[in-house]
C-alpha cells in the first residue's frame, strides 16, 4: 500500500514536472506575442518611430562604408570608429535634437582639441618628469571646472552634452599626447571623423522624412487647447442633461486627455529647446517665437486646473438640489459651451496659422454669459436652502467665472503669438478649414489613438 | 567755420570711441564678476555640487594613471582611453544614477561584444565578398531593432543608456572585425577597460561623500509636505487677521515653495528611478518602497492644487462681506491650521522615520473641524445677502473641506509607507525631535536658501 502511494506520488510529480516543462515554451511564446503586440501598438500610434529606426540604420550603414572601402579607410584608419560612435550617439528623434547634439559635439571637440594640444605643448616643455604631473594637474582642474559649469541651469539646458564632450576630448588629447607622437594627427582625425558622423546624421535626419520638434510643439499646444475645449463643451451637455449623468467611455478618454494636458509641461519645454536649434522649415521661419508657445501652454494648464476642479463637482453625488439646478443650469451650460467653443477656435487658429478673428465673437459671448451668470447669482433665490446645499452651485459658478477669465488670457496670448509669428489673415473660402483637417490627422498620428476621442470630433470654427 | 565743426566732430568721435574701448574690459570684467557670483550662489546653495566636481576630477586623475605608468599601460595600450571615456560619461551626481549607468554600460558591452563576435564569425564563413555585405545587413538590422526598442516606455525609463551602448559596441566589434585580426583581444580590452572605468566611478562615488538619490527623494517628499503644512498654517493666521491681509516677503517665499511642489513630479520620478538602483545604505534597506514616495508625492500635489485655489480667494478684493467673515472665520482658521499641523506632523514622521501616531490626534481634530464647519454652513445665515457675495465663502469652505480629505489620504499613504518600510516606534524622550533638526538643516542645504522661509520655522509635532 505504502509502496503504491509512493509510486503514485512519483508519477504525479513527474506529470506535474512534465506539464510545467511543456508549459515553459508556451509561456515564453505568450510573452513574445505580448511584446510583439506592444511593439505593433507603438508603431501604429506613431509610425514616425519606425521611420526613425530605419533612418538610424541607414546612417550607420552609410558611415560603416568607410570601413569597407580601402581608399576611404586609408585616410582615417582606426579613427573611423569615431564616425560610427558619433552617429549612434548624436542621432536623435527630431531634427532640432540631432542638430543641437551635433553642433555641441563638433564645437566642443574643436575647442577642447585645441586646448588639449596647448596643454600638451606646455607640459612638454617641462621635461620628462614634469610632464605627467603637469598634465595630471590640467586634467584634474579641467574636470572639476567643467563638471561644476554643468550645474549652471542655462548651460545644463542647452550645452550639457557639449560640456561632456569637452571633458572627454580634452582628456583624450592631452593624456594621449604622453604616448602618441603625432598628436596633431590624432586631434585632426578625431575632429574630421566626428564631422563626417555628425553631417551624415544631419543629412539623413533632415532629408529623409524629417521630424521637426517645432512642428510637434506647435501641434501639441494646439491639441491641448482643443482637448480642453472639447472637455468644456462636454460639460455644457452634461449640465443640460444632468439627470442622466453617467460615465461613458468618451468621458474616460476625455479625462485621459486632461491628465496629458496637466503633465505636458516638461514635454513642451524639451520641444521648445530642440525647436530653437532648428533652421526655418515649412511655415516656420528661423526665429519663430517658440517661447510664446510655452506661455500659452502654461495658461492652458492653469485653465485645466480649474476644469479639473469643475469636474470634481459634476460627480452625481455632489449635485446641488434640483430646484437650483433648474434655475441656473442654462447659465452654466451656456458658460462652459462658450468657453469650449472659444478655446477650440483658438486651437484652430494656431493649427492653421491664421489670425484669430478680433474682436473674437466667442470671447464676447463668453463675457456676456459671465455677466448674465453674475446677475443671476445676485437675485436672492437661496432663502429656502442652507449654505451647505448652495456650496456646489456657488463653487461651480465661481470656477466657471475663473475659467472664463483664463480663456480670455489664453486668447490674448494666442493673439500675441499671431502677431509675433505673422499668422496669415483668414480668408472666407474655408481654405483654413480644409488645411486644418490634414493637420489634425497628422496630430492624431503623433499622439496616438488614445486621443482620437478628443480630436476625432468635427471642428466648428 | 566748417573746418572747425568738422574737427570738433572728429574729436568727439575719437573721444566716444576711446570711451567705448575703455569700457570694453570693464564690461567684460563685470560679466566675469556676475558669473563668479552665480557660481558662488550655486556652490553655497548645495555644497555637494562642489564635492561632486572634485570627485569627478579625482576619478579621472586615478584612471589617467594607467597612461603614465608603463606596466599598467602595456596591458591595455590605446584601449586605456575607454576607461577615461567611461569615467567622463558614467560619473553622475548620485550613487544610483552612477550605478545605473555603470551597470547598463558594463552589461550592454558584454552582451553586444559577444553578439558582435558571433556576427563577425558568421560573416567570416561566407568569404571575402560576402563578409562586408552580411556585416552591413547585421549592423542595419541591429540598429533598427535597438532604436525601436528604445521607444518602449519601460526600456526608455531604465535601460536607454544600455541600449545605446549595445548599438555602439555591436557596431564597433562587428565592423572592426573586418579590419582587425585579433578581434577577441579588442572585445576583451574594451570590456576590461570599461570595467576599470566604471568601478573607479563607483568606488569614488560611494566612498567619497556619497550622494544618495534615495535620501534626496525621502527628504524632498517630506519637505514638500512640510512646505504645504506651513502654507496652510499661514492661511490660519490670515483668516484670523483678514483685515490686515498684505503680501509680506514671507508670503512670497511661501508661494515660491508652492510652485516648487507643483513642479516636482518629474524630479521625484527621476530620483525614484535612481534610488531603485541603489544598494542599502543608512536607514534604507535594499528594497525600500520608493514607489510609495511617488504616491505620497502625487497626493501632496493634489492637495497643493486645492491650496493654490484657496490662495486665489485670499486676495483682499474677493473677500466676502465682513458679517459672514466674522461668523465663519474662526471655523476657517481652525480648519486650515489643523490641516497644516497634521501635514507637518506627517512630514516629521517621514523625516525621522518614526511611525506616525495612530489614530493621529490632528487628523481627528481635522475631522471634527470639518464637521463643525459643515454644521455651521447648514444654519441659514444667508438670507440677507445675495449668492454672489456668498460665493467666495462657499468656495473657501468647499476647498477647505476638500483639502481636509486630501490630508486624510496623505495620512493613509504615510501610514502605508511606515508599515512597508518598518519605521521605528516613536519614543517619548524627544529623540525623534533632535534627530529631525539635523536632517532639516541637511534639507535646507539641498534645496537652497529660497526655502529657508518655509523650513526655518520651528516644528511643533
Amino acid at each position: 500500500m505504502e509502496l503504491e502511494s509512493e509510486n503514485l506520488e512519483k508519477v504525479s510529480f513527474l506529470v506535474l514536472g512534465w506539464l510545467r516543462v511543456k508549459r515553459l515554451p508556451r509561456n515564453f511564446l505568450s510573452q513574445v506575442v505580448e511584446i510583439a503586440e506592444h511593439a505593433k501598438k507603438i508603431a501604429k500610434d506613431d509610425p514616425r518611430k519606425v521611420f526613425h529606426s530605419l533612418k538610424v540604420g541607414l546612417a550607420l550603414t552609410l558611415v560603416s562604408l568607410f570601413y569597407y572601402f580601402q581608399p576611404l579607410y586609408s585616410n582615417f584608419g582606426v579613427s573611423t570608429m569615431w564616425a560610427v560612435m558619433t552617429v549612434v550617439v548624436v542621432f536623435e528623434f527630431s531634427v532640432g535634437a540631432t542638430l543641437g547634439k551635433g553642433l555641441n559635439r563638433g564645437l566642443a571637440t574643436l575647442v577642447a582639441g585645441a586646448l588639449g594640444l596647448g596643454a600638451h605643448h606646455l607640459a612638454n616643455i617641462t621635461g620628462k618628469i614634469g610632464e605627467p604631473i603637469l598634465i595630471g594637474i590640467f586634467v584634474f582642474l579641467q574636470a572639476v571646472a567643467s563638471t561644476f559649469i554643468r550645474f549652471f541651469p542655462r548651460v545644463k539646458a542647452r550645452y550639457d552634452y557639449g560640456m561632456l564632450i569637452f571633458m572627454l576630448t580634452f582628456c583624450l588629447v592631452s593624456i594621449s599626447g604622453f604616448r602618441t607622437n603625432d598628436l596633431l594627427d590624432l586631434a585632426h582625425k578625431r575632429l574630421s571623423t566626428i564631422l563626417i558622423g555628425a553631417s551624415t546624421c544631419l543629412v539623413v535626419s533632415i532629408f529623409v522624412c524629417p521630424v521637426w520638434a517645432g512642428d510637434d510643439l506647435h501641434m501639441l499646444v494646439a491639441l491641448n487647447l482643443k482637448k480642453l475645449g472639447n472637455f468644456l463643451e462636454g460639460f455644457g451637455d452634461e449640465f443640460s442633461n444632468s439627470s442622466e449623468a453617467k460615465e461613458s467611455e468618451n468621458d474616460i478618454s476625455l479625462l485621459v486627455g486632461m491628465n496629458s494636458i496637466l503633465d505636458s509641461k516638461n514635454k513642451e519645454e524639451t520641444l521648445a529647446n530642440f525647436a530653437s536649434w532648428e533652421p526655418g522649415h515649412g511655415q516656420f521661419m528661423y526665429r519663430h517665437p517658440w517661447k510664446q508657445y510655452l506661455k500659452i501652454g502654461n495658461l492652458t494648464r492653469q485653465c485645466a486646473f480649474r476644469v479639473e476642479a469643475l469636474n470634481g463637482y459634476l460627480n452625481p453625488k455632489t449635485q446641488a438640489s434640483k430646484e437650483i439646478n433648474g434655475m441656473i443650469e442654462e447659465a452654466f451650460s451656456n458658460m462652459s459651451s462658450e468657453s469650449g467653443i472659444a478655446l477650440k477656435e483658438l486651437a484652430l487658429a494656431i493649427e492653421t496659422m491664421t489670425m484669430p478673428s478680433s474682436p473674437n465673437r466667442h470671447i464676447t459671448n463668453l463675457k456676456m454669459a459671465s455677466k448674465n451668470l453674475k446677475s443671476l447669482l445676485k437675485s436672492n433665490f437661496c432663502e429656502n436652502t442652507n449654505l451647505l446645499q448652495i456650496i456646489p452651485v456657488a463653487a461651480i459658478a465661481s470656477l466657471l467665472i475663473e475659467t472664463a477669465i483664463c480663456v480670455e488670457h489664453i486668447a490674448e496670448a494666442v493673439n500675441e503669438l499671431a502677431s509675433l509669428a505673422n499668422f496669415k489673415q483668414p480668408d472666407s473660402n474655408g481654405v483654413a478649414e480644409n488645411s486644418s483637417k490634414d493637420e489634425i490627422s497628422h496630430v492624431i498620428s503623433i499622439n496616438g489613438p488614445t486621443l482620437e476621442g478628443a480630436t476625432g470630433q468635427s471642428l466648428t470654427p
